[in-house]
């Protein structure tokens, strides 16, 4: 087992951000965002890895996606189900698993029904693996400024639903993904 | 300021694979090293960012590379006395900063000598901006198996070096990145 990735630096950076006192300078580079823009080539990776070779032991997926971003292709059906966003797990019940450059396509079996969905990375609200409890949470406010941070955006991120089969039946948190 | 990135599962994580109990699932994705890869598009984005408009407000950064990594430029006399590793200092006395795809150039002034160097992202150990106090370490094992870890690796990213003008005067860690 390799050393784990130091982000100790980065945890700092984040609480001293956090608190926003008048003595942490302003991040002008906005690392926040690199950071999470980076980490969804996690994302991707994990998929790539999972279409090429399957997935490995008993490593599984929960992907949380906004179901109404630009990209996202999903049935009216499921759409209407989940406005917002929806869950989808990367099991057993998959078919056609292909990672493009910017998105991923899969076929998944909603209550008996095979649906095609493609999702764009970059729709990705948080990826879960529970085999490890390895996760990743994206906040998704990379479009925004201080300014225009408005209700809507925050409803965006907090909107949630459940399901059947292919979707999981709670809110992915990062907080569910500490073991007890 | 945005909503920081939420790393927690991936610590939660992090502090159970360190412990390498029999309970705790080997780790078959390899999610350390996944992160550690897409967390050089940080370093990356910082570098175009730069290379485009310049560092603003105070942000400066300084980026260890691995002297003798594969596609690494640097001078004889440099290589000499750093033949292992080498900090740089981006901050007033450079010129040329360019980023390609894989790696970045620039030229730095070495004892009042300007220097070319290209180091590709690859080669890089760790990136620190001290205006923010953002860091990243990377373990640089990601070519290695749990069985070929040996000394010469290890010895690798513990040999240091210091210098003049354009080099840092320690090694720098993620430790030293907190504020006291």
């Amino acid at each position: 087992m390799g050393k784990p990735i130091d982000l100790r630096g980065m945890q700092d950076y984040q609480n001293r951000q956090k608190r926003e006192s008048p003595h942490v300078p302003k991040d002008l580079m906005r690392y926040d965002l690199l950071a999470e823009e980076a980490l969804r080539g996690v994302v991707r990776a994990a998929v790539v890895r999972a279409a090429e070779d399957g997935l490995p032991g008993s490593h599984h997926f929960y992907i949380t996606f906004r179901t109404r971003f630009p990209g996202v292709h999903i049935d009216e059906q499921l759409l209407e189900k989940y406005p917002e966003e929806i869950t989808i797990v990367l099991e057993h019940q998959f078919w056609d698993l292909a990672s493009l450059d910017d998105a991923f396509e899969v076929t998944l079996s909603f209550g008996g029904a095979p649906k095609y969905i493609k999702v764009p990375y970059a729709a990705v609200t948080s990826f879960h693996d529970p085999a490890v409890g390895f996760g990743l949470k994206f906040n998704m406010d990379g479009v925004r400024t201080n300014e225009d941070a408005g209700p809507a955006a925050q409803a965006a991120a907090t909107g949630q639903q459940a399901g059947d089969g292919a979707v999981a039946g709670e809110v992915v948190s990062l907080d569910a993904f500490r073991r007890k």
